[in-house]
């Protein structure tokens, strides 16, 4: 039985979102709204609040990365989306591992399974918030979590899920399931 | 260790991403590819590729629907994904049970956990996909699948997420944890 509501507090609470690492400059943001946009071009979104220090890096640099992390480094996520890089410098007051990315101005985080070095293209207003697209120009990964097919292997990766209000958890392997399409 | 390539064929098949069927007018279209896009007002976003049947109606139509669905829903999803509506009704053709919304052209899948009827704003072209922009209008949900707190409770719901190239998997309710921003 189906109920309805106009109350669109927890609209966005519904599915599971996972969480990537946003880093530009010397900062990281989590962000749960991200989504891939173009294949060709390869164009990749996240949506940024203009209230994140985050927005003010982005409105400078030229380019920025997408970090993909695990369902471990939870409690490390949690943090940085609880403080902002106008107070602390996060990456020496978390201790956080990372590594120059090549092609722009952003540290790539050393536990990340994957990471893509993204050229900032847009900037767009909707609502309360600016969708940021970037150009992917380099894909960062750890070779070990692939399988022969050089996708993510299930068994090796537990990606980060975010379901609402401080609830994380990850997928469950045993339900993979191939559905061909035809 | 980390390695790198500047090969984009599988780089968005790095995350899982929760599926979402988009229903206008009498079609339904799987989309991997969507996020809220802003909470006041209350905005949500999917790529489309113009090839779709949905893109031809989305011009035409003034909404749509997002229907969220479970991992048992996979054979189906993958079926939709791999048919067009310009050469099958799909709601005749696979039998689904749908009853109307309420404010938009656009039927809601009975077997959906939840729903949003959406009022089209965008359709701002990305690379080889356009956005699509919609103004949540209402929210079907099933109020046996949300717990307490009105969240979904991940012991009752098995969202459907994509892995890419036909890996359907789900959230493993154990793996649930709760990390407070401060």
């Amino acid at each position: 039985m189906m109920h309805t509501t106009a109350d669109f507090e927890k609209f966005y609470y519904l599915f599971p979102q996972s969480v990537v690492l946003i880093s530009v400059a010397r900062n990281l943001m989590p962000a749960a709204w991200h989504t891939p946009i173009s294949a060709k071009p390869p164009l990749y979104g996240a949506l940024i609040s203009p209230k994140r220090y985050t927005y003010e890096l982005l409105r400078k640099e030229k380019g920025f990365a997408v970090n993909f992390v695990m369902h471990e480094n939870a409690p490390l996520v949690a943090k940085l989306g609880s403080t902002s890089g106008r107070d602390i410098d996060k990456l020496t007051h978390f201790k956080i591992a990372t590594y120059p990315a090549e092609k722009v101005t952003a540290p790539i985080l050393s536990t990340s399974y994957a990471a893509y070095e993204c050229e900032k293209c847009h900037l767009h207003e909707y609502g309360d918030h600016f969708l940021l697209v970037g150009r992917v120009l380099l894909i960062h990964f750890d070779q070990h979590v692939l399988h022969e097919r050089e996708l993510v292997d299930v068994n090796k990766v537990n990606p980060i899920l975010y379901f609402g209000t401080d609830r994380y958890l990850t997928t469950d392997p045993d339900s993979l399931s191939i559905f061909k399409k035809n």
